[in-house]
């Protein structure tokens, strides 16, 4: 349920969660910010992965503020695309194309028999097919998991998109106006120097290779 | 002055100030945390450009959050660059390339004098040139222009790059490893509806397609 009521501009508020969901399929990483003890926001990205109604966290067991999540405090999580640049014919009606969601709640760890099917759904968000090719994690590597699961109580998502709306003298005069589209794509995979000879590059990674991906 | 001492894996922690600068040149948008008065967090995103030792956000004037950064509460901007999937031998030592920047500090809004040189820095930081391209602001626009400057007080930098760091007996595995880099550029630009013929796209623009960029 929206948190926010529209206090900014209207046009750009939505309520529809299949545009949250679709955000979240371009979107790999997140912005999570909670409170410190002495009253001071902490901002820091993560990965984020959109699993039903819950938004599941994906971060270090050495970080203080996961784990500090990880204690129940008050939560807000963003996730952003810039999905254009829009160059109006005025620098004050320049702006970004964006879609941007907000989630609140209160994080839990996700541990015991329900993490190893949590942790898949990560990975195999990451790099579909993934999780098949590689071995299944062991209890030391399932100890060493920080994995937050976020049920959403309210989110707000708020989209700005179109061409640049000037004003009518303006679009009278002789300056350009028009979007320059962002496009985000993969860079052919470079082996690991380890790599053993005659080990070629899996179907998982080849398929992301297809992608246009938002991270 | 770092705030934050490495609390987390050392290797991944930076106090190059070289480095911030460079991933301030790479991404055009940051994530601010705030504190409501609730005592709840909040994160938005805002385009976010550094300028010497401070950082200008630049939002809308109709933004709740916005104004309440202006009052100056205790504020948090991340600012993010993922650059890599490293995709490692086990789901586990799987993770992402990032560089991440934290400032900390309060808000002030930029204001008379100094409000027109400070927009024409973040115009030309999002489009370098542009500013010499359209006509100035005029007094409407600039009381409608919420641009506000954060004296960075703290900071902290994390980066995390290279190939995965798998254990010996998963390296002598069948398994692939090796990273996908993530490339973000620009599309070919599309006139706005409304563009008079005759008017073609102008050198700022066509610089910014030569460009790789980060946002």
């Amino acid at each position: 349920m929206p948190r926010t009521t529209a206090t900014r501009i209207p046009e750009k508020m939505s309520t529809d969660w299949s545009q949250v969901q679709e955000l979240m399929s371009d979107v790999l990483v997140g912005h999570v910010g909670l409170v410190e003890d002495d009253g001071h926001p902490v901002v820091f990205p993560t990965a984020v992965v959109l699993d039903g109604e819950r938004l599941l966290l994906h971060g270090s067991t050495g970080s203080r503020w996961m784990r500090r999540l990880a204690s129940g405090v008050p939560v807000s999580v963003a996730v952003t695309s810039i999905d254009a640049v829009v160059v109006a014919r005025t620098a004050f009606e320049s702006s970004l194309s964006y879609r941007s969601a907000v989630f609140f709640g209160r994080c839990r760890r996700v541990a015991g028999e329900e993490l190893e099917a949590a942790l898949a759904v990560v990975t195999n968000r990451i790099v579909p097919g993934r999780v098949a090719e590689v071995r299944a994690s062991n209890s030391r590597e399932l100890a060493a998991t920080m994995l937050l699961e976020l049920p959403v109580e309210s989110w707000s998502l708020r989209i700005s998109s179109g061409p640049p709306t000037d004003e009518p003298e303006d679009i009278a005069g002789g300056a350009w106006a028009g979007n320059l589209p962002v496009v985000r794509t993969y860079a052919e995979p470079v082996p690991s120097p380890d790599l053993r000879p005659g080990i070629g590059v899996p179907a998982s990674v080849t398929a992301r290779l297809a992608d246009r991906v938002r991270v």
